[in-house]
């Protein structure tokens, strides 16, 4: 399952708005711009009156999604599509104290499945970093941008998405709002002749059902283009006949293989998932999003999400945030859900989160970078030494959370190959890395 | 030119995105709904997972500026296409203190044109108010808010835009980056061979030019149609050979007249004059608007713009932003430009504006219910005892400043009437007793 995807494969992802590939297809040679070349800043991208026309992005062209003009997209998504508030509310935002430590940038940790030496600064460029804040004991050591991002703006977290949605999820059921055994069909009728409907609750949470959901976008008849189709905000063509919502798509999937059996990563499990939370709250995700979290985070940007034709939000892959907010997100998870003077989600929550899933059930689906791993209410779970735990999204969207070190890494990049396959080698070493240096500054100190 | 539009030219608008139409087709024939009957709360609009069917707005049907569609679109056009973010930055919002005046709600006043007195609360629903704030000396003395629209929400502004638009431009004149006596060609090349290139920046700015740009939307020739199919950022039709940007259209703008012999209130000039902003500041007229005004303001909310397929906001219509930020910016400019404790816009501008233009050249455009009006720098100046002068927007938003009562009222609404004749006879007056009442209950109290 660790394969890469090829340029063309980029082009076709166009229309398939910010749905996620962990799974593509390998190519290594063609030589692809570097972050440096590929810099949007430094390129252009729609900048003048107008912009010139082979700088100008546009939504129905697809180009918005191909390298290097993703690396602008990505901090511009609203700009080429509708899209929903996700309100911080109106209040002061909350302090974010900032201490930086200018050693960070010098320390070196090998690559997986590499014996040279990379630099923290170094691995920067590598996996196309955008921005990325580095948190110890809740203030800020790290924080540095690139491109077009900075403090101020927001970008696509893609399939972070998922697990601020499964969190919610994990809330509603720690409140006893959502019982994790039902069956699907029991809370939405609509998908009980869908592969969905015998599916528990909690198998969706964690991503073990038997679906027919193939992310392969080699394949035009795969379910994934069906998905994008008709999720897309554009008119649909004269012609079409397929799914017009994300809803409409949920109730065609197929069952492939059985629930339960082993975890399988696929974002149609969070639509179904934001779909359960949107009926029974009586509220969209992007209201969830800024009720339970958002306001109580004392964010410091509104965040948004991308929305169907029917105003529905994108549960697998829609959110965009500030880097900042997105670090005080991750903080409050690792602080037992405490922020800002508030407990924002229940310890027990925390607790099941860190406590992860069945490593059986996740080796089955072959991650080879990632063994020993567990997915947990839509989160990453690494059981290493540290007791890390992560949210991940296409092109190297993070947040890291090592309770061990009290650390929390906040990234958003725009890695010209989809999958995280490609910058974990030079990501979760370098995370590894921080920890530990934070870990034995602080042994130092004392 | 003070005529009313039809429901069928209403469904003729839905493409017509924001663009205004001070003139229309006059028909009072058809019973239509009520500001009550109409509550897009009540209707509810995009409530449900999904909505039901006939709930659903869509951005492509053209229902979304179809009455009573469009009362709840003009809180949430950013669900319906692509948007450009106006940010307030990231600090506290500066204080905005409230001392509620009850009376206000009972003060009668006389309607244009009718002998029957109509208190202020039964305006609000006569005028499909949809929030409502009235500020005296800098202190919230009445907060109303209907149907879909609280104190956080964003709403349409529609030609209020061009208020922001033109006191940018007047900023920047006083400023010394911009010369009123330059032509358009000057700054834009591209404009040269357009009715526009001869004009001088003033004419554009008061609205004097002599330019064909037919608002009448009953004539699929008209002018106004080629610049909302050019500013419309959905794909274009295969067989679409027109302007496919507001800048395109702009330079296929014809002369009809000439410039400078009276005001013609027509959208185009503004995406001109916005087009000048950004050609010589090197900023879109977003990024010169969360400059210059929305972070100096210590808004509470973050604004946004609507904008073409090249990425361009569209200066003519597309502002939306929160209710008390737009009566911050009203309260700014009636303090002489200076806000949260800084001068924002210079007096000298404030001074300018007050003093209006050449009321001859105003009342050449037939406005009956405004006589003795004058425009300026996109403002309209009424010119009365008070020395009133306000931004107006299609379908009934406005900032009406009193310097004399030291009063400023923000209104958002969603009139079933695009053109504001329709509603100014249950508004001015209403405004004019509020002030006067104000001023009363202050010698009172001395």
């Amino acid at each position: 399952m660790e394969r890469y995807v090829t340029r063309k494969c980029f082009i076709m992802m166009c229309t398939a708005l910010l749905i996620l590939c962990a799974a593509a297809i390998t190519s290594a040679e063609e030589k692809l711009p570097d972050a440096i070349e590929s810099d949007p800043g430094k390129l252009g991208w729609m900048i003048g009156s107008p912009p010139p026309d082979n700088r100008i992005i546009r939504f129905d062209d697809g180009s918005y999604f191909k390298f290097p003009q993703l690396r602008w997209s990505v901090s511009n998504f609203r700009q080429l599509m509708p899209t929903v508030n996700v309100s911080r509310g109106v209040g002061a935002p909350s302090e974010l104290k900032q201490k930086i430590d200018g050693n960070i940038n010098q320390l070196t940790f090998l690559p997986i499945n590499s014996k040279q030496p990379m630099t923290w600064d170094a691995s920067l460029l590598a996996n196309y970093t955008d921005g990325i804040i580095v948190l110890h004991k809740g203030t800020i050591v790290y924080e540095r941008y690139f491109g077009v991002l900075g403090p101020e703006g927001q970008h696509g977290a893609m399939s972070v998405t998922k697990t601020f949605v499964g969190t919610l999820a994990a809330m509603m059921v720690a409140e006893g709002l959502l019982d994790a055994n039902k069956k699907i069909a029991e809370y939405i009728p609509e998908l009980a002749k869908s592969a969905f409907g015998t599916a528990t609750l909690r198998q969706v949470m964690d991503m073990t059902t038997g679906i027919r959901f193939r992310e392969d976008y080699a394949d035009p008849a795969a379910e994934v283009w069906a998905h994008a189709a008709a999720g897309n905000p554009l008119p649909k063509p004269k012609d079409y006949t397929g799914p017009r919502s994300y809803y409409e798509f949920l109730q065609t999937v197929q069952a492939e293989g059985s629930h339960g059996d082993a975890f399988h990563y696929r974002t149609a499990n969070t639509d179904v998932l934001g779909w359960v939370l949107a009926r029974v709250s009586g509220r969209s995700v992007a209201q969830l999003l800024s009720e339970r979290i958002w306001r109580k985070l004392g964010a410091e940007q509104d965040a948004y999400m991308s929305v169907d034709s029917t105003g529905t939000p994108f549960a697998g892959g829609g959110l965009n945030t500030g880097l900042r907010d997105l670090v005080r997100f991750g903080e409050m998870i690792r602080n037992n859900g405490i922020y800002n003077g508030q407990q924002i989600v229940p310890s027990t929550v925390i607790d099941d989160i860190r406590r992860g899933a069945s490593k059986e059930d996740f080796t089955k689906a072959g991650y080879t970078q990632l063994t020993g791993w567990s997915y947990r209410n839509m989160w990453w779970v690494t059981h290493n030494k540290h007791g890390a735990f992560m949210a991940r999204g296409v092109h190297g969207q993070a947040v890291y959370i090592d309770p061990t070190a009290e650390m929390v890494i906040a990234r958003f990049a725009s890695h010209l190959i989809a999958s995280n396959s490609a910058n974990d080698p030079t990501s979760l070493p370098a995370y590894d890395a921080v920890g530990k240096y934070l870990l034995k500054r602080d042994k130092a100190k004392k």
